[in-house]
């Protein structure tokens, strides 16, 4: 059975549009999406807000409200089928996404191996036959197939296979079951 | 440069010496080392006394003062200049041991990248040159050369290369360095 290891925020769960809610909620600055397309926070905000934004992660309970992203639930069942999947999220430095992240994915993924939710920092030393992830630093040494799942910083890389929401993701696994 | 994924509890740190401690000094069984070797303590107490044993692991703060194995922290920093080391602990059902083991990471073993700290139930799929394990289940389908770290556990165990301890890790990869 081939495996495919899935990033968490930004591709299941919707981190930055929280992230931005809670910027707009507490500090009053609005970021409209659009205004940061094609580059990261930390090249859009003030020397504040990216300090304010940045310490959101470590706030108990940050990662266990966040919005599941569209139609990932069926299309990860479905998938969930077919192939050996793993969750596998980066957000080490963070003591409380842990408890939070397990209770979410238990939440809203209760179909799979709750065992397969992997915490790595690097995640090049997974072996897999496919990625799902925002980030190109993942992507780049991946050992599988990337697939670059479009967030509003990734809109001009052209170096991996786009898929712009999950029911692309679909088409594409579609072909392969 | 070579990898080489560590285990955590009964390899860097004494996970069982506390449990039988807390055991002993919560209910009052004694249990002694010799008389459970060769055997998962699930097979060595009581329906009672196990089910207060794997409790203990749910309690906050459990993972943050086991006691540190003799040489590991030499022995490590001296791998840490030859090799790429990842510590990989499958420890994913305790909500608490996430920022325990950081912080006794961060701790004991200051000179690693903290973030190769790595928490994956199943230890297979990451790929890597030598693993060392006290646990025949990770070592069975371990990608890379397997070493058994002495355990009480698996002491009948013959059919990986074994260390006893620190000393024997370091004599070991003195051979290859």
């Amino acid at each position: 059975m081939k495996r495919i290891i899935i990033d968490m925020d930004e591709v299941l769960a919707g981190y930055n549009a929280k992230v931005l809610r809670i910027l707009e909620e507490e500090t009053g600055h609005k970021v409209d999406k659009k205004d940061i397309e094609g580059g990261f926070l930390s090249q859009n905000l003030s020397a504040d807000h990216l300090k304010f934004v940045s310490a959101l992660p470590y706030r108990p309970g940050f990662f266990r409200d966040l919005e599941v992203l569209p139609h990932s639930q069926e299309v990860v069942n479905e998938l969930n089928e077919g192939y050996e999947l793993f969750i596998v999220t980066a957000s080490v430095k963070y003591p409380y996404s842990f408890k939070d992240k397990h209770e979410w994915l238990h939440e809203h993924f209760p179909f799979l191996d709750q065992e397969n939710l992997v915490f790595s920092n690097k995640k090049n030393i997974i072996q897999t036959d496919y990625m799902i992830d925002d980030h190109p630093r993942n992507l780049e040494t991946c050992t599988g197939k990337p697939l670059i799942f479009t967030a509003y910083h990734n809109i001009h890389e052209d170096r991996f296979q786009r898929v712009n929401n999950w029911l692309e993701v679909r088409n594409f696994f579609s072909k392969g079951l």
